[in-house]
C-alpha cells in the first residue's frame, strides 16, 4: 500500500493529478495557495481527509509565502483560510483542518521569530498527515472483524488511499483483511457524474492487487439480489449528531438499496469527519456543481436546451446505517461516540 | 408529435442514428439484412417495438432481395428469422415481429405469384409497424388518466417516440397529457451506460417542448427524497405471466426506491411485450454487453486490467409493480389481461 496521493517534502507539497487516472500516474506541483486552490476545486485532489491534508500544507505554503514577504498576519491568514474553506462546503474535514492551523497560527502569533512561527504551522500540517494515516491504520483495524472470509463488498465513490492520504476509510478494512489473507472481492459502483470508482478506487485496488468488478451505479441493486454482497462500506463527507452521513451522490439510493436486499450498510470516517455542531441530516448544506460534469459525457453539444441539477452529495439517514467503522471501534449510534 | 425514427418509402427503409443524437440527427439507409443486423446489434434502433417494427421491415427488405434473386423459400427466410431474433435475446417485440413475418410467408407460400408473396410480406410489416402506433395512441390514452395537474413525473431509459415508432410507451401518457394543456415534467435518469435518457429521452422531450431535467441514475432516490415526484413510468423489454418486467438495467433499483418513498411506479408496454410463455422473472435470458460501454466514459487505456459486468437489463418483480399501463387499460396483475 505504499502509494502517497500528497507528498511534502522540503516544504514543497505535491499531489497527484487524480483526475488524471487511470490514464496517466503523475504527480503536479503545488508552489503556492492559487494552485492549490484551484487542485482542490477542480478535483485533483478529492475525499474530505484529502482535502482537509492539502488545505492544511496549502496553508502552510502560503502563510511560508506570506512570512518570506513579511506581510505573515492575522488578517492575511483570516482571507487565507476563507478562501480555503469556500472551496467545498461539505466536507467538514477542511474547515477543521483549515482551523487547527488557524489556531496553531494564534497560539505562536506572540512568538518573537517569524521562523518559529513558520515551524510551528508546517509541524502542524505534517502533524494533521500523520494523524490521518493513523486514522486510516484504525479504521481498517476496527473494520476488518466485519469482513467474513470470503467477502463480497460493495464500495461507492473513493473512500481509499486516494481520497484519504492513509490507507483510506472504507476501504482501509478491504486492505488490512488482504494484509491478513482473506479473499476479498470488491463491486466497485462507477460513480457518476466524475466516475471516482471507476477511475479511482478501481486504479487503486489493482495497483494494490485486491480484485474487484466495475459496475455501473444503476446496476448495484440488481447485483445485490443476483450476487451475494456481505457487505457495503462506503466513506462519509460529513456525519452529523444524530449519525445522518452526507457522503457522494448515490450514497442514500445505495443504503435504500441495501436495507431492501438485508444487507448491512456501513460508513467509515476518521473522527474528523464527525460535525458535532450540526444536529441533523437536514441543516447540511450540499454543494451543486457544474452542469457540465453530466452533459460532458453525452456529445450534447447545445447545453443551453439542457436543464440539469448535478447536487454533489446527498444525506442518508442514520435508520439506513448499520454502523459507523472509526478508529475507536464500530459504533451504532454516534451517541455512543467517545472522543 | 410528428418525429418518425422509422420510415420506409417506396420498398427502402431509413432511421434515424439513434447513436448520433443529440448532436446530430440524421437517418440512415438500411438497404438490406446486413445493414439491419448491424443498425440493432450497435443500437442505431433500439427499444422493443421499435426494434420489432425494423425486424419486420428488415424481414421484408430481405425477402424482397431474395425474391428477385428467385430465392426466396422457407429454409432461406428461417436463416433470415434466425439471424434477427438472436441479435437482441431480451426484448420479445423483436422475435414477435420476426415470427408475424414467417407467418405471413407460410399462409402465402403457395401462393402462385412471388409478387404476391412479396405484397403479403410488405403489407404485413407496414400493419406491424401501424399496430404499434395505435398502441402508443391507446397507452398514452390509457395512462393519461395517472398524470395529475401539474405532475411532475421520473422516467428511466427512452420508452418514447424513438423506441416504438408512435408516441412512446413510457412517454405515451406523458405527451398525451401535454395535449391535453397539463403542466408536466419529467426528470430523466441518464440511463448508464449507453445514455438513451440523456441522449434520446431528454432531447425527445426537448423536440416536443416537454419541460424536463436530466440527472445521473444515482440521484433518482435523492430527488425522490427532495421533490414531489408523483409517479415512476417506465417502459418493458419483456413482461412474464406473472408480470415481473426485464427493461433497462437500473429499472429494479429504481421501482425499490419508489417503492421505499411511497411514489407509484408504472409499466407501460404494449401487448406484444407480455410473454406468457414464461411464467417469471426468473426465466427471462438476460443480454450481456461489451464491457467497453462502461471503460469507454473513464479514459481507460489499459482495458485488459478492468473486469466488469454489464447487464443490459434487470428483472423488476411484479411486487414492486403498481400497475401495467396497456393499451387496453391499467392493470395492476397481468391475470387480469384479456386479448
Amino acid at each position: 500500500m505504499n502509494l502517497e496521493p500528497i507528498l511534502f517534502e522540503n516544504d514543497c507539497l505535491k499531489i497527484i493529478d487524480q483526475t488524471r487516472l487511470p490514464d496517466k500516474f503523475i504527480y503536479i506541483n503545488l508552489p503556492d495557495l492559487k494552485s492549490v486552490c484551484k487542485a482542490i476545486r477542480s478535483l485533483k485532489i478529492r475525499g474530505a481527509p484529502a482535502i482537509g491534508i492539502t488545505a492544511a500544507y496549502g496553508f502552510f505554503v502560503a502563510a511560508n509565502a506570506l512570512a518570506k514577504k513579511k506581510k505573515l498576519n492575522t488578517d492575511a491568514l483570516l482571507s487565507l483560510a476563507e478562501k480555503l474553506i469556500g472551496l467545498r462546503p461539505t466536507a467538514v474535514n477542511l474547515s477543521w483542518a483549515v482551523k487547527r492551523m488557524q489556531d496553531e497560527y494564534k497560539k505562536h502569533s506572540d512568538d518573537t521569530s517569524i521562523e518559529q512561527v513558520v515551524d510551528a504551522l508546517r509541524n502542524k500540517a505534517i502533524m494533521i498527515h500523520q494523524e490521518e494515516k493513523a486514522a486510516c491504520e484504525k479504521i481498517g483495524e476496527s473494520g476488518e472483524k466485519l469482513i467474513p472470509q470470503p467477502a463480497n463488498i460493495m464500495t461507492h465513490c473513493n473512500a481509499g488511499i486516494l481520497a484519504t492520504g492513509g490507507i483510506g476509510t472504507a476501504l482501509a478494512p478491504v486492505y488490512k483483511s488482504m494484509g491478513s489473507g482473506k479473499n476479498v472481492h470488491v463491486f466497485v459502483n462507477e460513480t457518476r457524474p466524475v466516475g471516482q470508482g471507476a477511475r479511482l478506487t478501481y486504479w487503486e485496488l489493482n495497483y494494490n492487487k485486491v480484485p474487484c468488478t466495475l459496475i455501473t451505479d444503476n446496476m448495484a441493486g440488481w447485483i445485490m439480489k443476483s450476487k451475494k454482497i456481505d457487505l457495503v462500506i462506503t466513506g462519509a463527507d460529513r456525519i452529523t449528531a444524530n449519525g445522518d452521513t452526507a457522503n457522494k451522490i448515490g450514497t442514500y439510493a445505495l443504503a435504500i438499496l441495501a436495507k431492501y436486499h438485508k444487507v448491512p450498510f456501513y460508513v467509515a470516517a476518521p473522527l474528523s469527519t464527525f460535525d458535532f455542531k450540526i444536529p441533523d441530516g437536514y441543516n447540511i448544506m450540499i454543494e451543486e456543481r457544474d452542469k457540465e460534469e453530466i452533459t460532458n459525457f453525452w456529445n450534447i453539444k447545445k447545453k443551453r436546451l439542457y436543464k440539469v441539477m448535478n447536487p454533489a452529495f446527498d444525506v442518508t439517514p442514520a435508520s439506513l446505517i448499520t454502523g459507523y467503522i472509526t478508529p475507536a471501534g464500530i459504533f451504532n449510534r454516534i451517541e455512543n461516540l467517545t472522543y
